[in-house]
């Protein structure tokens, strides 16, 4: 059983990025700004909302508070900086899933926060410990094999490893940078990658060395229409791989499938 | 029986303001910033972690976005956009006070934001619907007789009239503006108000004119000594008129009463 | 003679907002959004560079600070915050012009700040104020007849009466609020509204009645396609109209004119 | 002759930090927030206003957009972001130079943002291209025999190599961290580090190690009665080594000097 996520919410007042509604439709779980690298608390409301009407697990997605950025500039935060921030995120999210009448389910960290807890033990463990004493229920997203998955499990939370369908890995697990040739995969690649990692629990890194990988979770994006076709075909490739691979929808699965 | 407030957590990194400590054995609650006017993450934890150790009831205090106008300046919010507002810092701050195993046990808006929800209904009814919406047990403390007031009473709230120790009331209930002549008491003026208020359920507004007020809890200030001193012969004060005037604290009533 | 304006660089960050190379075609002069409501460092330093390329007149756009509301939020300001405010954006875009080699021409408030100094005389003194002690060259945008226009004559600064092509009137001159029915023309009545106004001096307002009208600029819009098509069609009507109706385009107009 | 540079108008809204007129006896320039780190318009105005009356010279000091750590915390921002961000501060603060009818003397980059330049050749370069771009009049403080100053020269500005009284240095010419033993040195030590260092041209590095360093200012604190303390005595200091040895200031040096 694989789940599939996708960060949604990442508006801003009167700016507006992707099509949230779209990818809601091939995804099992959403991982939901929580302003301070995106999303503004309208916002926030309007996604949470979204999300419960699709029946897809509602995660909180934080990041460093840089709004210019995206969330995507490192910042050298004190793992007590982190940790507060971390928490602040996640219960302003959690205010409009209570409101609502769901649970959240989990947590993924955004951008360079993502980054920095991959590889960063102190920075890792300060989010996994700062989720824990919040809600020792809640599921830990990270990158597959990293610091960050490490720390969760350390902390005693339900870790998800996410891999990614259109990104290339370096041959020690991580992501490969943006800007290096080969970094992001076509559509006939990242399919090729998702059956790879599912069939073998093997991905084949950039520079063409096969690594292990473990997967709980496939990260698709939902921003641009090839994104959420992407995102459809990754879909339909799990579920043609086994019906019992993707993860059950709570309220949508027997709509899905055929 | 009367509960005795103070305003705390309005520090942001390194930008501190008064002694939070100072106040904390005169009050039985506080209100702690949410990050929106003041306070940023760390601040919030710190200052649940002190109030927790205090034993005073800790509620939040949401404000307008801005930071250099320290949510003193009005902004004309969408009720929409306030409801998410309040849900989001409230939903912030229950993060810490979750983490640190104690309940929010009200909320107070904060500045511009009172003052706006005092006289304007579908303000005050956003902010009573969204605190109902997240927790219908938590107490709304307003301006005394206010729209505020009304509208928490209306959505099915626990209200707390609030009234103000060193500040003159217009005679519609209102507080007077700062910068009119006579808004802000001086300590003895301030005790007689306190007395009359709690003996005879009125007050003298700036013109001299009586008028009737309600009066659940009592609003002091802890951001410098004049004002801590002041706290502390107000409580003093209720004390005297009856021992079983104020509020029991949760765990210092004790220690405190001889 | 008559000058066409548009608002421009109003994206931040990853947030993009219409497309600023399609309306420069058609307008003579643009408003870049200065880092408070839109547009940050570099955003604005690229507007810049795009406007000077095209030829165009480069003005402030100052805001107020509230990048969620768009600058669309009155706030209770003060005006020696606004002055101080207006004075910061108006020097931080005159930094990528001065780098350019290019002369800032004019400021225009935004949105919430260009309406409340439409009406608050305080307000619109402390704009001019302001403007006039940086660079009493600078030219003022504002209102047509508004307390903004008359506060920058008062000033001694030229001052640009200001006529909207596709938002109705009321009969005292203000813009009819957006979300009053009628407020936004369709391009035929825009088309139709700027003619009687270069024609006659008068704009018939939204209830029927025709008020005189100066009009010294006209704003167009550039954020959607719809709007950089009337923008078109406004300045081939100018053109119409009498070809020397145009203000003179910096490095453009041989090419234009035909 | 050598400079005394100070960090001013580093209050924020209602937040106010460090006794700014205390200091300005003591030092020939000043260095004031440019509202990223701290300093919002209505700050840096007065703030303007009290350096030019004390008749010192006024320099901008940006730096990283982040509030909360007091630009403490590095980023990691593109050189074309940090260019854009420097002209953005550089300019912001220039209008209220310019309104005063005082001339900008130089730029000294904040904290993070000047550590960072001080090791990182492109952030450097991106800074130094940035302020001569703007005005190749301006001077560029930076750390004494860094990258930044470096980079400066490169580009053409006139640099000042700038030393700390009361911080320990490193063999390589970098500040000891300031979470190291000894990394801040008493006021007896940091008067025999400043005779050093006027006296010889070198300094004893927290190891014991003698390195050469080179000093056009001394940067020294006003934000406690102590760091004003110090400053004077390090005033008296120059003042005797050499009255010549202090640098003119433009019109108070005349009732300094006895």
């Amino acid at each position: 059983m694989i789940d599939m996520n996708c960060d949604l919410g990442e508006g801003y007042g009167r700016f507006s990025v992707g099509d949230d509604s779209g990818i809601m439709a091939f995804v099992t779980s959403v991982n939901i700004a929580c302003g301070f690298h995106a999303g503004d608390p309208v916002v926030m409301r309007k996604t949470v909302d979204l999300a419960a009407e699709a029946g897809v697990s509602v995660g909180a997605h934080p990041g460093y508070p840089d709004l210019q950025g995206f969330g995507r500039r490192a910042m050298s935060m004190d793992p007590e900086e982190v940790y507060a921030m971390v928490q602040y995120q996640i219960g302003a999210l959690t205010a409009f899933t209570t409101a609502r009448g769901i649970r959240l389910s989990h947590v993924k960290p955004h951008g360079a926060l993502y980054n920095t807890a991959a590889r960063d033990p102190l920075i890792a463990q300060a989010i996994a410990g700062a989720i824990h004493a919040l809600d020792p229920g809640l599921i830990l997203y990270g990158l597959a094999g990293s610091a960050l998955t490490k720390a969760g499990e350390n902390a005693g939370l339900k870790v998800y490893h996410e891999v990614f369908a259109d990104r290339s890995y370096e041959e020690d697990g991580a992501l490969s940078p943006r800007d290096l040739s080969g970094a992001v995969l076509s559509e006939s690649e990242a399919l090729d990658q998702v059956r790879k990692i599912i069939q073998s629990g093997q991905v084949r890194a950039r520079t063409g060395v096969i690594i292990p990988i473990k997967a709980d979770t496939i990260c698709v994006h939902g921003d641009h229409p090839s994104a959420i076709h992407l995102a459809e075909k990754v879909r339909e490739l799990l579920h043609t791989l086994s019906p019992l691979t993707i993860k059950d929808r709570r309220d949508s699965y027997e709509n899905y499938s055929d």
